[in-house]
């Protein structure tokens, strides 16, 4: 029997949800794992035996769940599982991603100097309106998007650091380049919100789904506050670990 | 001018939501403190010159926003400041709430004795299916729901937990009558999620608020696990902390 024959038409089940149901079944059973690419729209329509609207109606209650992500212009794709991100002393994007095999990217969207807000000066110990350098960045696992950020450093000491980001995507390289060779994790704190248009854009999430916002401070060899970031994380991709 | 006149009606922008406006105003500018007691319906129908109706779908809104709680039988309430919630080794609900100057409560809502789930038998170094004693349970300051948790204790050594717990409502308490005078968070597990029908209910939260999910493993001076936990708080209500 196939599943086009299994649809149960006129029932008290709408049939998008039907298909939805059965594409939910494949990828909970393993059927579709995680971080495989769904079958197009067309495959979709000729396997189910409906019109592509009613695929698509289909698909987007998925993307409503957290199950699949789509991507402009490449597909859809399975959620993959979702990252360990374990926040201690030395919590580095990029090691935490490589160490799960899979290849990081940072991307530099765009960059500001001016006065420190409230949040930004509690933080780094300065006084409001003290001169920082703030990036806007994006952060990827295997391309996927991961978390986005609003991340301010102190000036002068920091100027250089919107060049190296963007050349690097790396912020253990743009600190380097200022004369931080290393640096720890002081505090963290963890709280989480619904996704907005802008988390919608930069995550590839749908509205709704829920987000683990991150607001961190770094501090160098001397304990002097160097780096505040509030972080927005999908909360379908990552999960915060804190001990061993 | 009163604010009954400032409402424009027939403009652009809906009569409720100009009076949400308003209420959303007062809060953020203090004239409604965190914590305080919203006016009546009556009083704010009174007061804007509307129908009650009216009032409900401005309150609603707040309610949808997160900026506001209602309590059955009680009223309605501007949210009070989030909790701070250091996770650490020495984590404990009682000291966090009190140690912020607000009165914690636990209740027991029920327990069970069976089979470990592969979460639990995973983090407690058993085999499923080996018996443990599992609390639900719903933690309070200031009589304000701040999480609700399913909570998972060894047996035979942790028969006596739910007794303690329904009298005392300390997990403190019944863990040290179980002869575990002090104990160590090992790790912890943050994700977030969207409140369910479960979370609306026991945290007095609306449908779509965000929630912080947290696991957690305890264990005894000698390192033996004794205590799994899954918690869902209101992220509207508390503030994970990690680091000084």
């Amino acid at each position: 029997m196939t599943r086009r024959a299994m649809l149960a038409r006129g029932g008290g089940v709408t049939v998008w949800r039907q298909i939805a149901e059965a594409m939910e079944a494949d990828i909970v059973g393993g059927g579709l794992p995680p971080g495989s690419r769904m079958p197009t729209e067309a495959a979709l329509s000729e396997r189910f035996g409906v019109n592509r609207h009613t695929v698509r109606q289909a698909l987007k209650s998925l993307v409503e769940k957290g199950l699949v992500r789509v991507t402009q212009g490449s597909g859809t794709y399975v959620e993959a599982k979702p990252l360990t991100y374990p926040i201690g002393a030395r919590t580095r994007f990029s090691e935490i991603v490589l160490g799960q095999a899979r290849e990081p990217a940072g991307r530099l969207i765009g960059h500001r100097i001016g006065g420190a807000t409230i949040a930004m000066a509690d933080a780094l110990g300065l006084s409001p309106e003290d001169p920082v350098v703030v990036i806007d960045s994006a952060h990827f696992a295997d391309r996927v998007p991961i978390s986005w950020a609003i991340i301010a450093f102190p000036l002068p000491r920091f100027a250089g650091v919107p060049e190296v980001y963007a050349a690097t995507g790396s912020i253990s390289a743009a600190l380097a380049a200022c004369g931080v060779p290393d640096y720890r994790r002081a505090t963290t704190h963890v709280g989480a919100a619904i996704a907005d248009a802008t988390d919608v854009e930069r995550l590839e999430v749908a509205a709704g789904r829920p987000i683990l916002v991150v607001e961190s401070l770094n501090v160098d060899r001397d304990g002097v506050p160097i780096q505040w970031a509030r972080s927005h994380f999908s909360a379908d991709r990552v999960r915060i670990t804190v001990g061993s």
